[in-house]
């Protein structure tokens, strides 16, 4: 048994984490300011979920957190988090000390994707050892698992696919670049064509979905595109093409034997992957390899980022 | 003592290999048509390198082929080849049987970076483990160094740098796809780039210097431009910017210890490097990482095919 904790800017979310990747139990809570009162609450999260399942702190093999920011995996440092104001902070030691065990650090994204390579979607490709887990939400996150393990490069941050140039000079990334994939690929891009499709067609049925719910999501096109709306299912088409873009790329470059969608978009279910199935097609380098990467959604939502964490 | 092959459209280069992984011996030969012609041409070679040196084929531990197209590497088949017009083509076993020695396959791009890696630029970072090498040719080619190995994915054609999309909708590659980085970043993209600025500025020197020389090379803008040339200057600037855009995103993807450019356009020399490393700097993620990437010119030129090729 091992925990996994799940550390956001929001809450802080964990789990106990048997040796078949299942999460025995779970539970979360709002995430204090301050490193120290973070490492506290992860400490009293790990306690109740020993305490509620009866088991000894001493019959847990290890803890693991993934943590927003750029990570030291090996010194467990988080090197620098602009979400939790982290600057050097020894997150590791911190609750090891604390806890009194093994306390292993990793960034988010990377601990989601080794979850959904072990327990999700990735599943049953461990011969192949390789997945690309990307998350389409407020940005675009993910990670990369080759031969079986996170890829994080020489200096621990690498695997950044939303911040891949592919519309040069193009919109503003919160990075810095024009153009990224996640100034497109994320739902806060996807926000903006809705926005200016709505300016441009405003009896699209997307101004009254947007009316309606009192702003403009990520959903409102697409619930616009599945009623029938014109305008509504050119912004999809639009944003699925960027999508599409920016995945084949990552084939073109990485072959994986997976790859895989999670995130607040890919909650538009399968529907979403057969749009982009053709689209990504028509744009692999030789027609793609043999055996082609397979495309899919995520399938562990949340859990994904618990379970990779207890794994790291 | 090995033998490696590099198999280009035009010529077949091949050299005597010893274990420090200089070349002792080399030579080359026009490429012939048809694949046992190839082969039978590659077996002279083979044959007369260890001739001239005095060194029986029962001492050579084995040959290595580089071989353009998509390689399938554990069966040692040239699955296609649009220049040498091959379609699997079981060319290992075709030079085994005649040579009577071990003989192995991989990507000619793939097997100049291994050179590159254990005898050129990536000398020293063993430890660290990983390179990219980026070819400026006619062509965006490329071959990526994982944990001391080549990195070619799941299916084995992994690594295509110059066909990820920076300018999505934009120039025409000869893949298919728009604006991918090649279409850019070649002496191609920039033979474009040149001309249209002729075009706009018919009184600037890349005029005289194109018409001197019968046509607008990939040399025309660099040569303006180191006149003094404003026009040339300008041309030589934005080709950078979209060289300097391909990179960070390989190294936001990344991260290797190391990242060199080979081909033509690399002969330009140290002042594309000096002019290259502030463009990449900026649009690194997060400023780049610790250690970052050193950011260099490939050293072994064509020979990193034929040390790559002896190593496979």
């Amino acid at each position: 048994m091992r925990i996994g904790i799940d550390l956001g800017g929001t809450n802080i979310a964990a789990g106990l984490v048997d040796d078949s990747y299942n999460i025995v139990l779970k539970n979360s809570v709002k995430t204090p300011g301050g490193a120290d009162a973070i490492a506290g609450a992860m400490d009293g999260l790990a306690r109740s979920l020993c305490q509620q399942a009866g088991v000894a702190l001493t019959e847990i093999k290890s803890a693991g957190i993934g943590s927003p920011g750029s990570i030291d995996a090996k010194a467990g440092v988080v090197v620098y988090s602009n979400n939790l104001h982290f600057d050097n902070v020894p997150l590791a030691s911190l609750l090891s000390e604390k806890l009194g065990i093994p306390v292993r650090l990793g960034n988010d994204a990377n601990a989601a994707a080794l979850g959904e390579f072990h327990a999700g979607a990735g599943r049953g490709t461990e011969a192949v050892s390789s997945m690309i887990l990307i998350t389409l939400g407020t940005g675009v996150g993910g990670g990369i698992i080759l031969g079986g393990k996170i890829y994080d490069g020489s200096n621990g941050i690498a695997g950044e696919v939303g911040h891949m140039v592919v519309v040069k000079g193009g919109a503003a990334c919160t990075c810095g670049r024009l153009g990224c994939w996640e100034a497109y690929a994320s739902a806060t891009g996807l926000i903006r064509m809705t926005k200016e499709a709505i300016g441009l067609h405003p009896d699209s049925l997307m101004n009254g979905i947007a009316q309606d719910n009192g702003k403009v999501s990520g959903r409102t096109a697409f619930l616009a595109a599945a009623r029938g709306d014109r305008a509504g299912g050119d912004v999809v088409t639009e944003y699925l093409s960027y999508v599409a873009a920016g995945t084949a790329n990552l084939i073109n470059l990485f072959q994986p034997a997976v790859l895989c969608y999670g995130g607040g978009v890919a909650n538009e279910g399968q529907a979403i992957i057969d749009a982009l199935l053709p689209m990504i097609d028509a744009e692999l380098y030789g027609g793609g390899g043999n055996p082609p990467t397979r495309i899919c959604l995520a399938e562990l939502g949340n859990d994904a980022g618990i379970i990779g964490a207890a794994l790291l």
